[in-house]
């Protein structure tokens, strides 16, 4: 197998977290494919006419995504239902989790797109659209902290830790910890796995 | 159960279009919550702090998002593996389908909405790659025509219908048919479903 990889992407991390946290980690080969908004990747088209990474390619040539779809299918390969509930009610729950991570994933990368904008370009109610939704879903966050102590590590925290770290990253000016104490005590667990450890983005 | 809808969202659509396949339509009452990207919607946040739409409410409260999470929901709901396949294999084909008709749409919206802009904030960059990715996405689906016929009704053919039908909506201009004969006819045969047809955006 091949993984259309970066080692800063949110998404592409998602990935690597689950590949490591089934210990499958070693069972696929990483391209460097290097994408942004702008500047869709030719090498990376035939594979994923989206341009989007991470993208799959199974060794029979067929082409899996998006991350969602590559971490289920991978936790399949490592037996099944590890990090994705069986159980049905907590497999919304956990889809809900991972939704609110992913899609909080998906506002930040437009807002930083629209704020590394020259100005008059910028579109201030994009901006602070951008700045309320990603308050309300710190706050949700918060408000489930205890729900992600207490779940089975799964597909929802992967998400959720891999989008807070990701403001670590581009949003550190965003002060994501303030009177958020029970999501700080998660995110610091979330980070002290050796899942977490193997694939820290490291900037430069 | 409470369905945060809007009957021009083409996610809502697919959730309706499940809704209607499954013939769970009218177990829910939908609450007609308008969103933008520029303008959350207060109403909804308490319910999605990201200001989605389709957001699902159950009886109990817990809330059901995104799109995806919701069409599998209602599809365990009615029996099970129905718009979902049971197979493995069949599963992450059809899943990337869904990953690839969901993935044009959302860069459709982000398209439309640059494309609305004063001209002087446009991004022709920006402009220049929704219009290659999504050629690509179309040739990609053209492609996928004869497996689309083949292969019995499911989320991917819902996402790449509504996908589809939003581009006659919002796109007449790009006559995504010209070159695409598969795709075209799957299409209408889609169209006339009475799932798509019952959920069919009217202008206006």
């Amino acid at each position: 197998m091949k993984l259309h990889w970066s080692p800063r992407s949110p998404f592409v991390r998602k990935v690597m977290i689950a590949a490591h946290e089934l210990g499958l980690q070693d069972r696929f080969e990483r391209v460097r494919t290097v994408v942004a908004m702008t500047t869709p990747n030719p090498a990376l088209l035939p594979d994923n006419p989206l341009s989007k990474i991470p993208t799959l390619v199974l060794d029979d040539g067929q082409c899996l995504y998006d991350s969602l779809t590559i971490c289920e299918y991978l936790d399949d390969l490592a037996g099944g239902h590890i990090l994705f509930p069986a159980e049905r009610a907590a497999r919304w729950r956990v889809l809900t989790w991972h939704a609110l991570g992913n899609g909080l994933l998906d506002i930040l990368i437009l807002w930083r797109n629209e704020r590394d904008k020259p100005e008059q370009r910028r579109t201030p109610e994009w901006l602070a659209a951008f700045a309320l939704k990603t308050e309300r879903s710190l706050d949700q966050m918060e408000a489930l902290a205890a729900d992600l102590h207490s779940a089975p590590f799964g597909i929802g925290h992967i998400a959720i830790g891999c989008c807070l770290s990701y403001l670590d990253f581009r949003f550190g000016q965003l002060d994501w910890r303030a009177g958020r104490p029970g999501l700080v005590a998660w995110h610091d667990g979330f980070r002290a796995r050796p899942s977490a450890i193997a694939t820290e983005v490291v900037d430069g």
